[in-house]
């Protein structure tokens, strides 16, 4: 099966955290980002994201990124996280002029995104939620963040506006926590133009099996819009190179995909502290394109056959005669 | 606000886990379980388990324990995690005849039920699910587990099914994981008598804040049907005696039961590995109306402000005071 | 690198859980356990468990059972977690009488372990920690559990004792919980004849590599004693077959066992609740040969420059070449 | 008990997050965050961290901010995570440029520390580990680790070097991990003047009970040489204001420093990204003297007679009639 491969532009870059707050490595001007991923032959498209790439002053500039380089505008994330001003949060936040800020600053990212030829917008709400006990009306605060949603997936019904879910970070909890909290949200705003992205790593980190979640939400109104691949150890968001840890899930993942007919992109959402950004999107590439050819080398009926009898010692057997090939050995 | 208070049946007695097969204590006979039960003065009612406690031949036996005791049926939760045959699953087993089997006990313990005077069935799918990936066809046994939940929903319009959800164990991964996935499984069925039993260590398992689980299921579609309560260490159901660990979170559960005016059943939900099996649900029972009490003693515009403002210092400083009451001290 | 493979007896057969106390299976006998091990060729030793397996009655029936199929006894366990009478720990038992039984039942596992041709007892003092706070008095308890260690490692000096650690399970906390954990208590000793065991799933429920934890016990007096297998979702202890979620863990492991020169026993460790137990380890040492395989087909000098130079995109290429092999696909 | 408490300067500023670089709130400068710490009437010390606070400059000025508030330096934390240099370590760093830099660096904090009237240096190495499988050489890393920490603790045997562990973050393995791999890194030095750092949501964070570390390291050394305090929802080092989740850990963690005779000081380590930090601190520091209140009112006896008897219903009411105490009612 063959897959569009794009990247969020600032992962060929470097990255801060809190204790580095100036980041890992020197920064990088915009110019120079896509630059480094018109260097990744399989990569056709970018993510842009608000107020980091994205302002009201340079859309005809980003433009002449996009075209000089021959890259897809994939989606815009609008920034609902990244400025002081959201650390209540975006569509939820208690304070009234935040939650309108948000509104119009999604509406002109949609604005940019037509502007610059895409249609899709990855929408993450990650200070939407709470850090304590007592500190959230729980109901309220998801009626505001159901409004916002139906105004801006309202605003521009040929725009596609896909929630990307997390359980925690930055609050210590998040209102869009799973994939099926997901679908709920969507529901709620009685709109067709609204779905999901996965980001692998945030299912994992749901306890979520990837694979699962994408079946959920073919399932449940065909709503799987976007993918964002990278992989952790579970217990945090540790946004490392694709197929670094988690072979046989990242495995089942392309299978599923395949399996439900995802025709949208793959993006690479990595955070290369330590390492250099543009090595780590090439190996998240190459890691994706060869994951999706091994499933396309697998033979289907007897993946099916597998599934449908369930019995583990088989399922096993099969994985291990695949993954773990030993040169010139019988086994 | 006064709440009822019920245990589940097994609660008082002993139990076992996969080393220790033959139980912690000497086993009780249900007659005894009963006698055990009537002993705590807060319980006026008690769940039944199907086979362990229910079978298609002791109905009459049943109600004449409850008579002795005075107690009313809260629940019966059929058997569908207990026996040999349920290892594949219940609803959702990839064996029609082990499908249709799990139809035919629900609707017998249905029957069970309205015969014991009661009207609500605790449904605990805790065998559907996977362990192992490539295991599952998750969108065909997701249809089969609808289309089971269909029937028992159908079959009685004046009995409630309510869905008790759980991430993981037995399997290491269950269907019905979370509450936004019970909510989205209950409007499935399409009927109004479905909803959703919140267990107190289930939802700590999930990652989910109980509180926020009472204000979700009170939002979309009032579906909080049934509570269990017990505590753990949040990394796997350990069914530990109410209040045992977390204190905030249980006083924040109490409260949203009460903002959100749930009048349904409190049931003690614990597994006494090595306490006696009477003095922890006693304990539980006492803990319950505790909370209930304190939170009956707070000042509701007081609380509210705090959640309305979110300030986590004050909020941090009303809970000290309300907590950490040191005798004879100004603080 | 050749290894030797065993099995716990029981793994071959049926298990329980505290939902199916009854058992997954019907129940096998002593005798139809061995057959069914006899039938791994690979599988040249069993460890077996007291109570369970050893009595003070069957010693010679055991060693009957073991030449008549060729097979060494590899270990025993003592039997410290599966009877009622050990529910408040064994070597740390808060009742003195208990702390002796569990000495005595230790020193007559080792004499029967001798008398079978054996030299290894696998500690794993699964009741030896508590379950709620204020309950256990963290240093008397210790001081308990390092005397009754102290008795056995010195009952017999040329059989040497392996402490098996566990972060939780059956108590929501363990004293043996951590690989530097057992090494501080291996310390106390004073004695030459104690080491450790890696449970590869412990490991990772610990939050270990467990490829760093065969460094550290090399490090620290070269006191890796015993290795068990089996798989998890890091979450808790699945018991699941070896291989079937950490393909990339499992090769390091196997790399860190060969580089610090491991030339024990590799015992597997699962509980196959739902699988058939002899298709089960089979295949569970048929993945373990093939890592081994593996290992043995990588060029060290290739992957020590991985290790020494530690950048990331290369050691994920490195390991997608391996593992991610396209049938007939240039890559 | 009478504690001496302090807090980490920082932790009444500002602070900032992978995605809010630029800080949650406007920075502070050096002179106001000691007018600040000044505002909290039971706080008479400060720690400070080498580059964010101290430089090879600004000492005199340091001391004239401690003289001017008549606050004590408790301690200096070298910085080892705080910039772009250690992004793969410090003490254990693959690059011997950079160790001698990390030794260079903490004796000038040790020498920093005598001029500031202090003893005792806390060290957070928190970028040595690794994040990647296959990415680190665990035995010879340690090595070098082993020969830093050497080397500064022999350098001033008068200064006290304490070693705070933490699992992970920033990298997502640790070496220093565990109280128990404390110990061990401790012993190894050979020295008298080095012991260990609990930091409260670290422990909570490596599934350690922390009142059970605080017995642990009495028992292994008597090396509790210094606290952290703050509070999390276990999964991650969230850094809360101190009682905010964990009330009976909490509890449990201040009768044991009293238990074993703990006479350091107790510091705060928050990170308040969306609180007033000067608020946070003083909140937490309430929050820290109403425990060690608590603890003082608490009946010894009577605490000690649970303990010893461990039976859980009894210690949980006992803990419900202090926690929960309902006004105007009997219970």
């Amino acid at each position: 099966m063959s897959h569009r491969y794009s990247v969020i532009l600032s992962n060929v870059g470097s990255c801060s955290d809190r204790y580095v707050t100036g980041g890992y490595a020197e920064p990088f001007s915009i110019a120079e980002l896509f630059g480094r991923v018109a260097q990744i032959p399989q990569v056709t498209g970018v993510e842009l994201v608000g107020t980091w790439h994205v302002t009201d002053k340079n859309v005809k500039e980003l433009k002449g990124h996009l075209e000089e380089h021959g890259l897809k505008l994939v989606s815009i994330i609008p920034d609902h996280f990244g400025q002081m001003k959201w650390k209540y949060g975006s569509f939820a936040a208690k304070d009234p002029a935040i939650r309108n800020e948000a509104v119009a600053h999604t509406k002109e990212m949609i604005d940019a995104a037509i502007e610059l030829g895409g249609d899709l917008i990855s929408l993450w709400p990650g200070q939407d939620g709470y850090d304590y006990l007592f500190q959230a009306d729980y109901m309220q605060e998801r009626d505001w963040f159901a409004e916002g949603l139906r105004e801006v997936c309202r605003y521009r019904p040929d725009v596609r506006i896909s929630l990307e879910y997390k359980p925690k970070e930055p609050r210590t909890h998040s209102y869009l926590s799973t994939a099926a909290m997901s679908v709920l949200m969507a529901q709620e705003t009685g709109t067709d133009n609204i779905g999901v992205t996965i980001d692998f790593g945030h299912a994992l980190n749901a306890y979520e099996t990837p694979a699962e979640s994408v079946a959920l939400l073919k399932r449940y109104g065909n709503r799987l819009f976007h993918v964002h691949m990278n992989d952790n150890f579970r217990h945090w968001d540790d946004d490392m190179i694709v197929g670094s840890v988690h072979t046989i899930e990242t495995l089942e993942f392309f299978y599923w995909l395949k399996r439900t007919g995802y025709n949208g992109w793959l993006s690479i959402d990595q955070y290369p502290y330590r390492e250099d950004g543009l090595a780590a999107v090439r190996e998240g590439v190459n890691a994706m394109e060869t994951f999706a050819a091994l499933v396309d080398s697998m033979d289907q009926a007897e993946v099916e056959a597998l599934i449908r009898n369930g019995r583990s010692p088989e399922i096993t057997a099969y994985l291990r005669r695949m993954l773990l090939s030993v040169p010139n050995a019988a086994r």
